[in-house]
């Protein structure tokens, strides 16, 4: 399989070439940036050696389309809608990073992300309609037969995989449910952008984007499809000063107040006990984000206060790989037919 | 006023030799701790420097009480209450900086810090009775008439002061709170740790106490008391890989749906206004813990799900200062008749 | 004493906006800041609050000589020289914290400032003659009658401080100097910056401008000057993953090998018993950079390797005060007739 | 080849364990740790997962030689004395990772290691003779013969491995080289330890260890035994605010002042042309500890002062990688007869 890198040099695309370098089952035929254009990688990445120093390429259609079958778009929002549909029609599969696919209706996007909408005027509200949510763990089967993926990024999946059992399984009610996510600032990018200095976010926490970040409306989606019912709840983001990393407190309440914290563990291991990449943790152990950095993996622990019934639930994940190209890989894994976590067994390196 | 430090040289000593060493109002006429008794104040902080050059002694009941006119208990739980009663019995003012009177009863004292009680046989449920909680913002009434102070800890400040306004007049239900705190590594105390090393907790963020940390009854407690109800609710800690501050996520139900952010805002804002360590944010403005760090600060900040009547309250404190240190000087400066602010205008020195 | 702060939005202005705001020596006349023009200073900064909240004006060379009897020019390098003998032509004594007057020879400056003397046409060699290098316990008598200051930043300051006595004594020969410096991020600015992005310089540590980083030319020159011959050393600055503080790392060569470590020490301290805000450790003591932070203190520690007449000094300090504004302050102090620390009597608060 | 990894809940040992347990080439038949030992090594470290959940036993020489061809002593200094020789009389290749044979002569360590050396009465001068020096790429041939290594630590490689090809050639002189060492918080290990808690050591830097640190003697042996010249230099370390990374800057003089920086890179480059972890990148690269973290890379930087003949060399390294356990499988891998780096190609991740 050839694989087109669009959007090399930021961290997305960073990360799918240290992911695609070594891996057999691919070829990285295509690495395309514009700001970059025209210089080598090994220029640019001195310390992510790629052995034939590939040329990054400006970005076209018709290069894509000639040398590779698949591209993972590494871009801002807006602009894979710009490209999915041409790549599309030339055969050319895509996996699209951005936020451009994942909600169902052009319209909600256009609401959303407004901003973008202004610069972007995107017609394609059914290529929002054909392409899957690449949550892998839930949507496994449709990624095996989709040509266009919209693959989630890092809040949702660390909120929508330990909720996705216990919506679907009716464990929790609908109403009230929040999520307190805090994440590591690679999660902003790497264009230069004051709040993300060290001298302003180092040695800090502070929260963004209450009530209405852009994600609460995609995790809504997700969990109420996910769930049958229509879910509002709250999501609150904050940023760590680490570099990669991403941890979820998740508040709920149980229907039946007499299932214990065991009870609720042993529910999400059995959920997930066919991937390997999500692991459950003993009741009373609690992970940290340093666990699964530079791993594909999320952990979770789960807890239940016994006196009323309330449920917690912790996830963590590197933002940069689970929250962002591990999960694109895995999607690249299953669209291809190879084993979902084929070149995705990395080691964490503790400390 | 003298003033005795005892327990000077962990990070509750240290902060309070800051505080008071140029506050014209007090003398430090005693410092006490054990491990380094006998050497010199300076020799030990090259970087805290004392004019006289103190020697650090050892922590006897005679000297306190012949040097001091109250003395700050900057200790480990349980040995407090081994001073408590024979500083009082020889008019010696008591501001406990441990949670040895923070209950109003012994027995759940001695539930809640089993360990300890395990240790330390105490016998003085009438002091647990007699003890204020020294929160000033709540209870400066009181404060100015005791003579035993307990001084509340960082993740009990944080909460209490955004949610008193709250349940005190009603506003949202008493059922549902949650608050997600996030701590700095210096809540954790100077003694060597394997779990605060930055190797460990460097570069990671994890919870810790889910349920069942020792706080949660605490912050129930006071919250009961002001609310008029007994409150049950969920309180998950946090530790961040930063070395001082403190920030709790609050969330909430509102009773009246159609109370608006500002609304809130304003409420919060006159319930404080005599305040001026409490600062409430405009709506859309969230505060990061490097905007209070160094100062004896509460900076709030509130917004409300119009869409269900969901509230959600950001508060910041620098945890060693208003959640610990800075809150003594406040109640020794109620206790001593002065400004409750005196000495206590810190600049912040951003970034 | 009123005080124009012409550049107030970067750091170098934040720490002057701190330091003046509660000093009773001065007023703050005029803050100006091009970007931000026209909004008032607590909406852009609401955690450091001025009571009469002023505008942010626009930088006009009228409005600052209306208003001020000395400016601080906390502006990037090149712009200074625009302004500045307008400021001095109406009167208006000028600190300018940027490169501009720190070389006696104009023509040096614009060999060295290549790239700024190519956007600033500079015709002011007159001005860079008249200005006084602004090292306040090397510089004093000049400082006192000077109207223009060429104020040092963070390197040249670490480095020429302890080099001072040993370089005008001859105590260290003048070849074979090497000083090995290591600053925290907030040196570079405010402005977004790739390289001091959190994700990209956190959890990191690397070296630049080896060589010919400008600050070589800076140190050789004020170095030459004051041991009387010309010294060519060797400069290597590295960043580390703090905000605030740099630390310098010294190594010379005794002429008189019989030395120890306390003569030199002795020697130091002798030289600055005069200056508060200089310390030297006693022998075999270690200052970290978090024992200055906040202050405008230098701490110094000596050691001698009795083997061979090797020295090594080490210094500490804040950067953004004695490194900068601090600096900056002590000159308007001198300027002035206040004694030289008046309103930097700054407390560290570790940790 | 069965491998005993002997204080295996340390750094050492956990990268040991990381680093063999997919490797085709080892298999790990015992888990040394004597504080863990009959704990099960998932219970310890969920997030370093072990298919087989070995027990973690207690150290035994019976044990380890029945059931391992060779072992890994992850020990403080002074412990592998005590095991080496009865490891060695059973057949069992021993790889070191201490310091006990390091150096010459067993009356140096004792002189240098006075306090170990009064704990542990050693007695075996023939072994620290017989210990061949792990440096791979300086002692290839002598480690594949060899059945005890001495495998050094970070700061002798960061420092020895640029300078080894400078001085075995006689590039630069053997008197005046400084040494300026900056290391991550991991090279102090897990024991709980004051100095290494993050808000001790967290945001700022300090030197440590003046001319006297230990390491100075053996990089100055090995140093003079490469140059055929006793060499006595200046070697400083310092500690920063990251877990895992190490940086030295090396100042020398060249004996050749004509020699340009791009002479010196390629007379590097060459030395080592056939060690795929040592990279030497162009003049004016200059390296972060962020391109070689959870690597077995060295990456060097050479810069020639041509005004004076001056030289600086930079090295990066991952302490606990090149500088410990990666290093210790490089010597594994030659003593039994596989490629040098197999099992290392490990990838940065950046960032």
């Amino acid at each position: 399989m050839n694989v087109a890198i669009v959007g090399a040099t930021g961290y997305g695309g960073i990360q799918a070439v240290n992911l695609l370098k070594k891996n057999k089952n691919y070829k990285i035929s295509f690495l395309g940036g514009n700001k970059t254009s025209g210089s080598k990688w090994n220029d640019n990445f001195p310390f992510i050696y790629l052995e034939d120093d590939p040329y990054i390429e400006e970005i076209s259609i018709a290069k894509i389309s000639n040398k590779a079958d698949i591209a993972l778009l590494c871009l801002p929002n807006g602009i894979s809608s710009t490209l999915t549909r041409k790549l599309l029609d030339r055969g050319v599969k895509v996996i699209d990073l951005s936020a451009d696919y994942r909600y169902k209706s052009l319209d909600k996007w256009k609401k959303i992300y407004s901003k973008e909408a202004a610069i972007y005027k995107r017609n394609d509200d059914d290529l929002c309609k054909e392409a899957v949510y690449g949550l892998p763990e839930i949507n496994k089967e449709a990624i095996s037969k989709a040509r266009l993926i919209a693959c989630p990024g890092c809040y949702p999946t660390s909120a929508l995989i330990p909720l996705a059992p216990l919506l679907s399984q009716g464990i929790i009610e609908n109403d009230g449910i929040v999520i307190d996510s805090k994440s590591g600032t690679s999660g902003g990018g790497r264009e230069p952008n004051q709040k993300l200095l060290l001298s302003e976010c180092g040695e800090g926490l502070s929260a963004y984007g209450l009530i209405n970040h852009r994600h609460t409306s995609e995790i809504e989606q997700i969990a109420s499809s996910i769930s049958g019912n229509s879910i509002e709840l709250l999501f609150t983001p904050h940023l760590i000063p680490i570099s990669r990393g991403m941890h979820s407190t998740i508040y709920g309440r149980l229907r039946d107040p007499g299932l214990t914290s065991d009870d609720c563990r042993i529910l999400l291991d059995n959920f997930y006990r066919n991937f390997n990449n999500i692991k459950v943790l003993p009741v009373d152990i609690y992970p940290s984000t340093k666990w699964v950095k530079n791993t594909n993996q999320i952990i979770i622990s789960v807890k239940v206060d016994s006196r009323n019934g309330r449920i917690i639930i912790l996830s963590v994940i590197d933002n940069l790989l689970k929250g962002q190209t591990g999960q694109a890989i895995q999607n690249l894994n299953i669209m291809s037919g190879f084993s979902i976590d084929d070149g995705l067994e990395l080691t964490n390196n503790f400390p």
